[in-house]
C-alpha cells in the first residue's frame, strides 16, 4: 500500500513493530506531525496486515499497512530514521547494518547503553556489534536524564533506569547521598514490561492475583545500567541493591529508592528543588511537591515521568520517587523524543496528551 | 492563573470538571488544536488546582488551574461553548442557563436524549428544564448513531446505546431483523461508567474478582434511549431486553445483541457490507471483517468503537457486537466529536489518537 | 515418598496434576476427611516435586510428593479411585486404561459427557476409547443437573454447562421456556478456564483490560453439551445460541440465559420455588431470591453454585443467572462431590467451605 | 434462628461480623470442627441477615444468622470467646467490657499490640481502656512471632508485621543484621487490607491500573509495632524505615527486607536454616529455599507465610522476604490460630487448607 508522506515529516521505519513497544511507536509515530512511518519490520509476521498483530490498529492508516522482512538496504533508500524495537542481542547487528548505510537509529535495546564493554558482556553476553560498542549510550544532553537523546543515534535509558535514575540523579550529582553502602531500589514495573513473549511468568491466571519479587538482589540486568548513570553523576563509584518486582497490572513502572542524606538536615522540598532546578527544560518530567509520592497511574498512556521526595521524619532518610508508564516514558515516548531533539522539533512534539486517568 | 488562547481557537468551559468524564474532557481537549479551554467548572473542590482533583494533570497547563463555581452569566461572557458533564437532574437547568445566555453546550447527561417527555420522567422523575426537552435529542446528522452530534446543542448517546445502536442500527433500519419478540442485548462495562462517586458497587475489593449483571432485564435507564434509536431507524416499535453487567476492569463497554433474521440467508458479510456503506463517512466507527468480534481493550483511549458481525450457523442468528471505550466513544469523545461537527472542524480533529494497546 | 493413609480412607491417585484443575483437585482432596492421594501423575514435569508446579502446596505434606508418570497397572495396585484432569482426548484412553484395571474414574474432560458419538466427533474428532464410549455421561441421579455423578464412573458436566443448565433446568423440564427459537445463553468465563498451557488469549498484557467474546455464535463445544441436557429435561429439542466471554479475572463463571415463557404471567418468585424445589437436596446450589442476581466473587474457591431468575417487567421474559467458581463447582469440586456420593459419603464432604470474599 | 451447637465446640461471638475480617473469621471459623458461631455482632447493618452483608454467607447456616447489636452482659452470658474485628480505638472498650465479664477475647485490632502507652499515644491517640493496656501485646509463645497467641487474650500482630517479622526475627536475634542505620523495609499490600469503607483510595477505577506507595517512610502506624518487636528479638533498639504500597489486587501482602549482614559471609542458605529452626514447631510458617522469593498468591485464602532469603551477590546484602493473605494470615486466621492454643486444640486446626492457587 503506497502512502502520501505529510510535507516536510522525516520518513521512519519501526523495526520491531508486532511488539509492545512496537505497538506503542505506531501509535505515537501515526499521529506525529512532522513524521511519516514509511516501513513497519517484523520478524514472526511477515506479510501479515499490521492489524492482525496489532487490532488497536484496525481501521487506521497505519493498520492496513503490510508487516515487511528486515532488509537494510531497502530501507535505507526508502527511510531517514529508524526505531529499533528488538530484544538485546538481536538489536546490535541491526542498529549497525543500518547504521552503516546511513540511518539514523533509535535503539530501543539494551545494546547501547552500556559504555564498558566487560560490563556489557558480563550481564548480556557478547555484543552484536562489537565494532560499535560504546556508539550512543547514555550521555545524555548537558547530562541530564530527563534530557532526550544526546549524541546522535545513541541508546536510551531502560524503563527501570528511566525511572530510577530521574529522582535519584539530582541528589547524588549534589554530593547529598551517602555511598559508602548501596543504594536500595525497590522497583514495581507493570506485567508488559516482560514483553509480548509467552511466558509463565505472564500467564494471566498465575499472575493477576500476587505480587511478586522477581530477579531479586541484583540480578537484573538493568542494574548495570542505573549503577552507571548514577556513578556517572557522582563522580565515584555508586551501588545499588536493586529488587524489581511483578505488579498485577499492565503499565506502569514505579522505582522507590531509599537513601541516607550526607546531611540529615536535608529536607524533602530541597530535594524537590534541586531536582525542579535540574528538569526546568526537560517537558516529560513532573516533579511533584515534597511528600507526595506518585501513582503509576497517572502517567498511563503518557510520555511523562513523575518525581517525587518524601522525608522520614523518623530516621532522617530521604524516598525518592520515580513513575512511568513502561511502555512510553520507558521506551517508545522516550526514543521519541530523542528523535524530535536529534532532527530539531520540539522536544514534546507528538507527546504532549497527558495520561488516560482513569 | 490567565491562559493565552490559541489563535482561532473557540473558547469553552468545562462544567463537571472533576469526574472521570470531565478529566477525559480535559485530557483531549487539552490537545485540541482549535480549543481553548477557558474554565474549569467543578461543584465540590472549588478552588483547588485541577491537578488535586485529576493528578494526572500534574504539570500541565490545564492542571494549574483553579476549579470555579459555576457562574452562567459569568461563563457567557467569556466562553463560546460548554461541554456539561454533569449528572442527569441536575444538567437539564445547567445547560438551559447557559443555552439562555447564548452558549452552544455540549450535554453529555441524559437529560436531552430522550424524546417523549413522558418516557423521560418514568425513567428520570421530573425533568429539570421541561421549556426545552425534547431540544437536541439525538436526531444525528442523516440519521446515522455513528455520525457526530447532529442539531445545534443537541444531547449525545449514552454510552450503552451507543455500542447497542451502532451495530444494530444498519440491520433495524433495513428490516433484517425480526421484532416480534424483543432483542436480548447483553452488555458489559468497566468499572469507571459507575463514575467518581463512592459506592459499595465500585470499592476495588468487591469488584475485582467478579463480574455481575446489576439493573438486569430492562431496569437500566439507557434501556428507552435504545429503544428510541431504534424504533426510529425501523420505524416500528423495537422492543429490548436490556441486561448490562459489570466487569474488573476500569473501561470499555462491549454490547451484545442477539438478533433473530428476517431472513435466515443473511450473512455475516452482508451485515459488515452493510454497516460499511453506513458507516463509510463515520471516522470514529469501524466496521470489522465477519466473525472478528471485537475486544474492548482495542479501543482503550480512544474515540473509535469496533462494529462485528458473526453469524451462528446452528440457529442462523446472527451476533451484533459493539465496544468502545465508555469515557471516550461513550462520553467526552462523542461529545468533541459533536463539538467539531457544529463547529465546522473536521470530525476527527483532536481524537485521532488508536488506542494504548496493550 | 512414603506417606501414611487415614484410615479407612479411600486411596485416590489425580491424573493431570499438575493442571489448574489439578491443582483444585489436590487443594480439596488434601483436606478431604475420606482420602488418601496415593499418587500424583503429571505429564510434563515427572520427577519434579509437586510444589515445583503448584507452588502453593509448597510447605504441604502433597506439596513433598513427586509426580509421576502414568502407569495404569501400577495405579490400579495401589488406588481405588483416580481423578483424570487430562484435556479431552487424552482423557479417554487413559480413563479406559483405568477403567480395565478395575479403578473408579471421575473424568473432568469432555470426553464422557455426551451420548451421541456423531456429536461427539463432529465437535472433538475421534473418540480415543470408542468401545466405552457413552459410559457415564451426565446421567446424574434423579436427573437433576445439581445432584452429583450419577451413575458408577460416569463424566461430571463441563464448566459452562454447569452454570447454564442449573438454572434452565427447572424451567425447561416444566414447559415454562417457549422452545420454538433458540434460547440465547450469554456466559462469561474468568481466564483460569482457558488453562495453563501458554497462549496468546491468555496473556496477561492482553488480557486484563478488556472483555471479548470467543467462540462466539454457537462454535463453543460446550453447546451440544447444553443442549443435550436441557432437551432431555424438556423431552424435546432444544437449541441454544451460546456466547461466550473472556473477562478479566482468574476464577468464576456467570451464565445468563434470556427465555421467553411459555406463560408471560409466569415470575420470577415461581421461578426460584420451582428451582428450590428441584434443588432442595443438593448441597451445592442455592438458589437466590428472586430478582437478587449472583455475583461470581461470591463463589470464589467454593463448590457452590448460585441460581438467580429476574423477570424483565417490561418484555415478560425471564432472565435465568447461574453463578460458580469454574475450578471448583465447575470442575474439581463437582467432581469431589460425585465421588463422594458414588462412594457413600455425605455429598458435600470435604467441600464445605464457602467463597474467600473479598 | 436457634442452632445446634457442636458437641464439645466452644462458643464464641464475632463482633465487627461485617467487616472484611469479619467475613474472613465466618468462613473459617463456620468449619472449625470445636467452634460453635454464637453470636454476629455488627454496628451498621443489625438486624438484617448476615448474607445481606457477606454474599458469599447465602445458603449458608452463619448466612441466614441475624447481625445483632452489642451487649456485653447478654455475650458474657452466651458464649466463652469473642473475636473482635474493630478499628482501633473502637476496639479497647469493647474489649474490656467482655473480658470484665470474663469472655476470651481474641483482639484484631491494634489496640493491645504496643507495649508502651506512650508510643500508643504518639501514633494512635487515647487509649480507650487505659488500665488493660499492656494486657495481651506480643509476647508469643517461646517469643517467636510465627507461634500463635500469646498469653491468655492477647493481641495478635497486625498484617505488615506479621509479614515484616517473621522473615527478620531469626536473623535479629542472631545479631546478623548491622543495626547502626535503619532496615528498609517496602511493603506492598492488596486493597482489601483498606477494610470496607468507602474511600478514594479503594475506589476501584482509580486504583486498579496502577501502584502507589502511601503513608510513605516511616508514616503508617504499623511502624511501631515492627520496631517493638525486632527491638525485643535484637534486644537493641530497631529502627526500620517501613513503606507500605497498594497493589490493585484484593488479598496479598509482600515485605521486602533489605538487610546490611553484619558478617558479610552470611549466605542466603544459613538464613533459610536458622529461621527453619526457629520456625519448626509453627505450622502456618513455611521457609523456601534459598532464592526463591515468594509470590503472595501462593497464599491466597490460606494461613500460611511464606518467608525466603536472597543474597545478592555484589552488595553481600541479605533480602528478607515475607508474603501472607493479609486477611487470613494477616488477622483472622492468625486469630483462630491463637484461639486454638488458648483453647488446647492443634494450633493449626481448621485452617489446613492450602491457597486456591492460580
Amino acid at each position: 500500500m503506497s502512502t502520501q508522506a505529510k510535507p516536510g515529516a522525516v520518513r521512519v521505519a519501526v523495526v520491531g513493530a508486532t511488539g509492545y513497544t512496537g505497538a506503542e511507536l505506531l501509535r505515537l509515530l501515526g499521529q506525529h506531525p512532522r513524521v511519516h512511518v514509511d516501513t513497519l519490520v517484523g520478524h514472526s509476521r511477515v506479510g501479515e496486515a499490521a492489524s492482525e498483530a496489532l487490532p488497536s490498529l484496525t481501521g487506521t492508516p497505519l493498520g492496513a499497512r503490510t508487516i515487511e522482512a528486515f532488509d537494510a538496504a531497502a530501507l535505507a533508500d526508502r527511510v531517514d530514521a529508524a526505531f529499533c524495537a528488538l530484544p538485546h542481542g538481536a538489536s546490535a547487528p541491526t542498529v549497525a547494518a543500518l547504521r552503516d548505510r546511513g540511518v539514523t537509529v533509535f535503539d530501543l535495546s539494551a545494546d547501547f547503553r552500556l559504555r564498558d564493554r566487560a560490563v556489557y558482556e558480563a550481564w548480556y553476553g557478547e555484543h552484536g556489534a562489537p565494532e560499535r560498542f560504546g556508539e550512543g549510550g547514555l550521555r545524555a544532553r548537558r547530562g541530564l536524564p530527563g534530557a532526550a537523546g544526546g549524541r546522535g543515534s545513541g541508546g536510551r535509558p531502560g524503563c527501570y533506569p528511566t525511572a530510577t535514575v530521574l529522582p535519584l540523579w539530582p541528589l547524588v550529582r549534589r554530593g547529598w547521598v551517602t555511598l559508602d553502602r548501596p543504594i536500595v531500589v525497590d522497583a514495581k514495573s507493570g506485567v508488559s514490561g516482560a514483553g509480548r513473549k509467552l511466558r509463565a511468568s505472564a500467564h494471566f491466571s498465575e499472575v493477576a492475583n500476587g505480587i511478586r519479587p522477581y530477579a531479586t538482589a541484583g540480578r537484573h540486568r538493568h542494574t548495570p545500567e542505573i549503577e552507571q548513570e548514577l556513578s556517572a553523576a557522582a563522580g565515584a563509584p555508586v551501588r545499588v541493591l536493586f529488587s524489581p518486582h511483578l505488579v498485577p497490572m499492565v503499565r506502569g513502572l514505579l522505582a522507590m529508592a531509599y537513601v541516607e542524606p550526607t546531611d540529615d538536615r536535608l529536607t524533602a522540598e530541597a530535594c524537590v528543588a534541586a531536582a525542579r532546578e535540574d528538569y526546568a527544560g526537560s517537558p516529560a518530567v513532573v516533579v511533584l511537591d515534597a511528600d507526595r509520592p506518585p501513582d503509576t497511574q497517572w502517567a498511563q498512556g503518557a510520555n511523562r515521568a513523575f518525581v517525587g521526595y518524601t522525608k522520614d521524619p523518623r530516621t532522617g532518610w530521604i524516598v525518592a520517587e520515580g513513575a512511568i508508564d513502561n511502555l512510553v516514558k520507558g521506551a517508545a515516548g522516550q526514543a521519541i523524543q530523542g528523535f524530535n531533539v536529534r532532527f530539531g522539533f520540539p522536544e514534546a512534539l507528538g507527546l504532549e496528551l497527558p495520561g488516560a486517568w482513569p
